[in-house]
């Protein structure tokens, strides 16, 4: 096999900073993240980019057990009649969603869909489950599969099958499930900022932005390096919506029949494009330490030498007891290649020990997200590695929200947000809340509405579409960016 | 809520020996484990259920990545010419498969399946990442949903949709993909010991009962109570069948372009079926320690005294912390009430605490699996509590081990089978390896073969059923039995 150069390694993938889009495309298909399925918008996961979402579910779901949810598993095929009990749903969904019409030969009496999300289907259940207050609160969660047909799409950030988790809860009183649905959005903003290393910016979208069904949507949404914004976990407001839709009632304290309200909320692995744009660099990925499938990687120096390989699998050997999720590499590339190859795929920490270190009792970290050469004492190394990862950790985390922090413009005049839209940056902003200006500023820009933050403080006191001074309270503070 | 005696408790539940399929119905559903999905062959897991299925996935998990194995993720809907690729393969599924026609109103060039196994679309894939010996061996899971039209359906058992992990792999050579095949197949038969305290049968498929596309099929046979046995597990070797439908060449050392071996391995949520079906009795659930959503439950007695529920508290706290599945009744229901719902619901360990108890520093254990009534020293309780699950276990995989010795019958003429299919039990006998002798027996006494066991030391001299006298090695020890 051909050895190959810093340079032919770079070369192989696109610049990022001319053509961003392909540098992802580049970096997701040779780190072996993922391939293309034979059926159009399908992707195949693999196991290192799968690794990546065991992590992630791994994380999430230790916190949605903490918060009271359990797990629970609803058929993948709904009738399709479900889908119509919520007008606003079936608007949404029936042009994205695959129909399954046949077993073998045999054709079906009602079509199916393939679930695009599962409200309906886990309504019809609870209608079954819920007779009482006492049944409530219900804290649902799903791990699976869903299927939106989607023209356009690219490996993690928007696929027909993706994988995901889906909150399903349901409550007593309207302030109870708002308290979840926030409940659940600081959740996943708490899991971005501690696991993914990526700071959001959480509030609630538009009517025109919000899911097919829901009273209130509130978002989350992340800045990608190129200063598009990618939404990466919703939280809803559901209302009774879905429960009058599927009757779902209980007898209430009073002796009255009521419906309950409902959220739903859910994150995919979507997350796994988020983290790619929002921490990789020229020679590939930047993986953060929490989630990366290998976040130190072995390599001996002149492993020709005697004792190197014995020496560097002990520290390997070392790491893993310790817990640390370590890789040796062993094979006869050389040093500089292997250094590319794991600098490519993001590890976050690279353990070097050649014959002089093995002498002086140290061993070379060289760190992924800062490209610094530490030596560090072999005694005590694990500790020293922990150490080095919530470091990398804390530094990529602060990297990125100073990014964020610096690509956000306030402007106060369409003129001013064309430009840093340009710019690569988000606009802060003030609208008037009708959908007009929404529309027209996406037709203008393609730049849509991101966030209303739940901190409101005006940054101006007119829509910076139409001007209009509204009455206080009518007039909101917006983010708008273009958007993945 | 009207208090329930243990008379009402067991007159809910179906009596275990008159009728066993209701038994098992009734268990399911009353303890939630499962409900009834809307469409027709499906059902929902419900958190209990679902809580069982975490940690067998758990516990599998780590045996296959033990054992070299890395997970990933492939597409759910397959291209319908995939299947045509092996002829026993599209032969055997073609009429199970769901069938996707559309995507919202625009029909589909080609009609897709939601995969009923993934044998296809992941060669597809293996064919783009195998190029040379040095690709090999593939060492691939897949957790997945999975959809098999059924028309008998009963939940955990046989549903059309079910949730399972499928292993894919590809080897140089015959030998390491029979080694791989035979490996799996221990790992599968040491986690049903370990894990779900329950002694399977493992050996060779006949011909008639092998997997649609493989040289030869492996499983493992549980007995269930009722004398019938349940298929918890097969491992494929598939020879080089699917790589020479899907094309996959690898360049091997002589230069030579050469297809590789490929073996396939699965085990689904049937296995929650088989372990009810395995250790349940007329009081309800009995769970394997290692597999109980709740190990432990925390009941205080004569809760309105002063201090119990605080103790009870404590109690529950230290069993947590020692990482022991604790769960806590502190509802109003009479203790009398709580130990039956929770002996319904097969927790292994019921913990009572009351006053004099308290006084006394003990707490009184039940049993899950004797109904035993141990006194033991507050002091040192999550170690006592970790020692009794293991002794649970222990017992139910002896007691389950000695029921199948016991129901294991060596039978020299078809009198002899049909006897002891009446007395509910399996069949150990020989068979000239013709598939009409197989299905005439199926024929007359609805049993099938299930395995022929590892060990072929003779246990006659004929064919049970045609009477011949074969040569060496033709006649066949074999396991013939009713099934699920």
């Amino acid at each position: 096999m051909a050895k190959k150069n810093n340079a032919q390694f770079v070369q192989e993938i696109a610049d990022i900073n001319e053509n961003f889009p392909q540098w992802y495309t580049d970096v997701v298909l040779k780190t072996e993240l993922v391939d293309y399925g034979p059926v159009k918008g399908s992707m195949v996961i693999r196991p290192y980019g799968y690794a990546i979402w065991e992590n992630i579910q791994k994380e999430l779901d230790k916190r949605f057990k903490e918060t009271g949810h359990k797990n629970a598993y609803f058929p993948m095929l709904i009738p399709y009649s479900f889908l119509t009990r919520e007008k606003e749903h079936i608007e949404g969904f029936a042009p994205e969603v695959a129909l399954v019409t046949h077993y073998g030969e045999e054709e079906l009496p009602e079509k199916l869909v393939v679930r695009p999300t599962s409200e309906t289907i886990i309504c019809e259940m609870y209608k079954k489950w819920v007779k009482s207050y006492r049944d409530l609160p219900v804290l649902i969660n799903q791990w699976a599969n869903v299927f939106r047909c989607e023209k356009t799409t690219r490996p993690f950030l928007r696929t027909s099958e993706f994988l995901w988790q889906e909150g399903h809860t349901l409550h007593r009183t309207h302030e109870e499930a708002e308290e979840e649905t926030f409940k659940m959005l600081n959740v996943y903003a708490e899991f971005m900022k501690n696991v993914l290393a990526t700071p959001v910016l959480t509030g609630k979208k538009t009517e025109k932005e919000k899911f097919a069904g829901a009273n209130a949507t509130y978002g989350m949404e992340a800045m990608m390096l190129d200063g598009k914004s990618l939404q990466a976990g919703t939280s809803h407001d559901l209302g009774c919506n879905f429960a009058k839709g599927f009757e779902i009632k209980y007898l209430d304290k009073d002796g009255e029949l009521k419906f309950p309200y409902q959220t739903s909320w859910g994150v995919s692995t979507r997350l796994i494009g988020a983290l790619i744009m929002a921490h990789g660099d020229q020679r590939g990925l930047a993986l953060p330490p929490r989630v990366a499938p290998i976040q130190a990687i072995v390599i001996p120096i002149a492993s020709h030498k005697e004792g190197v390989i014995e020496k560097a699998e002990e520290l390997y050997k070392e790491l893993m007891s310790a817990g640390i999720r370590a890789e040796k590499d062993f094979s006869d590339n050389t040093p500089g290649w292997k250094f590319n190859e794991w600098e490519m795929k993001g590890v976050p920490l690279r353990i070097e020990q050649g014959p002089r270190d093995i002498e002086n009792g140290v061993v070379q970290i060289v760190r992924r997200d800062t490209f610094e050469k530490i030596e560090v004492q072999r005694d005590g190394l694990a500790q020293t590695v922990a150490r080095l990862l919530d470091e990398v950790h804390e530094n990529m985390y602060n990297k990125a929200k100073a990014f964020m922090d610096s690509h956000i413009v306030t402007c106060n005049s369409l003129e001013e947000m064309q430009k840093a839209l340009d710019d690569k940056c988000f606009v802060k902003t003030m609208w008037c809340g009708c959908p007009e200006c929404e529309s027209k500023i996406k037709e203008l820009y393609s730049a849509t509405a991101r966030v209303m933050p739940f901190d409101q403080t005006p940054v101006g006191n007119k829509c910076v579409c139409c001007g209009k001074e509204c009455n206080e309270g009518e007039l909101k503070v917006i983010y708008f960016a273009r958007a993945y």
